[in-house]
């Protein structure tokens, strides 16, 4: 099944322990593309200046792709984040944000309607709600950050009260629920009205829960972490692009799911930017969820 | 098989966001046997002043325990500490420490020789390496903590030359290898001398190293931590328990041994002090186990 993702493009400026680079192909629809695109006919729309390398698109294209939805604002520069990773790398510190053509609400073609599968990337909660009023998937997913969280809590009620899955991280999760058991806040959480939360924790892994049961998950055991940069859209890319593929959200096919955004994840922070998810294919992917499955077989 | 745990016995005074307790039963080596004693024979051996309560004693005699290596300081203190946890509770703020019979070394007796399974709790590794030359086990495993990791390095690194296992948490496994990454850590551990390695990490779970195999698990997905104090004690009595209890070091037994330390550690910190483990039973254990089997399958 097909899968619709809006969200941002972007130019990283970003570094960590292991480097420092300089306005990088980045972005939430970027990263969720990339990822999704391994597994699944993928849909973007998402606002872009005129300053963007064409590469990704051609790449994106050849994985069977819908760009339809890709406006470039001619007029405008693409969207800029800056930031920084120290120690652990768990957290990023934002250094400098440039809004530019993501100050515009992303526009998606009425083809994109007939989409099951829906992700609302990381975007005020007024902008997803209105985008979700111009699709009309079964299966709406959604991300959001601290930002929101502070500043648009009762439509980001609203919105997951309409929702099918909210993917957030632990800060996000503690943050929006008032608790600090993960457990406890993946419980309320799921009050809130979407039927399967899932908590990313970063290097710790990540938490699913729905209704009928719970399910845990470390990250791949990777020894090198580059960049996390655009780990959690490459998780939930992976995710959504594997339940859109398997076009069921029963119990199995969600944990298996957990697994391949998690192993697509750990394509993309041991690298920079998306060199990981450029250079990617279904075998490696295959690989690395066999990999996972023994790490974690009881 | 029998398996001899050597630390300590303890008064503690605790305060989490749940609660203040004051002078309750702990200690490394009542926190592990406790654990241990629901799954083996288990024998202790550690220093305690004429002022601890009884009740642990005969808890752990009808629990099976070998109890001759108790040695009564009749004219000192029992050890005392105090700490308190706040926000996530992941890591104690040690307020006070009074050593009282805990300068004293422990003795084993001659009868504690034969045990194939030893656990050298955390102790100054002078202590650790001492301890060891009385004991002829054949598969010692040890815990550490970052004082040691400071003050005699060169001693724990000769002491690890000669263990089984090390178990440890994710903060000294970085301090005592230098790297940040866990699954770095976790190698540059092997290449010390274990051929066992667990790393706690608290609310997220714990990682198994061995030579052959890697293994990840989450924590209990316990909705309620009181106190996290001797949760880690309560780890290793479960995990070493459970191995002593079926003879085997092999990837299956380590898997399972995992499990049940997990599971064990869960019973700790849902109460103060040994509630929950002075409670427990193997019924309750094998409950959690089987859930624990559920949450992680993938």
């Amino acid at each position: 099944m097909s899968l619709v993702a809006v969200g941002s493009v972007g130019l990283d400026t970003v570094e960590t322990p292991f480097g420092k680079v300089e306005e990088v192909i980045g972005g939430s629809a970027v990263y969720f593309s990339l990822a999704a695109s391994l597994f699944t006919r993928i849909q973007i729309a998402a606002n872009v200046g005129n300053d963007f390398p064409d590469r990704i698109w051609q790449l994106l294209a050849e994985r069977g792709a819908d760009l339809s939805g890709i406006k470039v604002i001619e007029d405008m520069p693409t969207f800029r984040w800056s930031g920084r990773y120290q120690g652990d790398m768990n957290e990023a510190e934002t250094l400098r944000t440039e809004l530019n053509v993501l100050a515009l609400p992303p526009e998606t073609p009425e083809s994109y309607g007939g989409s099951p599968f829906v992700f609302l990337a990381n975007m005020g909660a007024d902008v997803q709600l209105a985008t979700l009023q111009r699709l009309q998937g079964r299966y709406v997913f959604a991300d959001t950050m601290n930002l929101w969280i502070e500043t648009q809590r009762d439509l980001l009620l609203e919105l997951m009260a309409k929702l099918h899955g909210l993917i957030l991280n632990e800060t996000e999760a503690r943050m929006l629920t008032g608790e600090t058991n993960l457990i406890k806040a993946g419980g309320a959480l799921l009050d809130l009205g979407p039927r399967v939360v899932v908590i990313k924790k970063g290097e710790h892994g990540a938490f699913l829960f729905e209704r009928s049961f719970h399910f845990a998950l470390p990250a791949y055991p990777t020894a090198q972490v580059v960049d996390p940069t655009g780990a959690g859209d490459s998780f939930a890319g992976g995710f959504l692009g594997a339940l859109a593929d398997m076009g069921s959200l029963e119990p199995t096919a969600l944990r298996r799911a957990m697994a391949l955004g998690t192993v697509t994840a750990s394509l993309t922070v041991e690298h920079f930017s998306t060199g990981g998810l450029e250079a990617a294919d279904r075998k490696e992917v295959d690989r690395r969820f066999r990999e996972l499955h023994e790490f974690v077989r009881l």
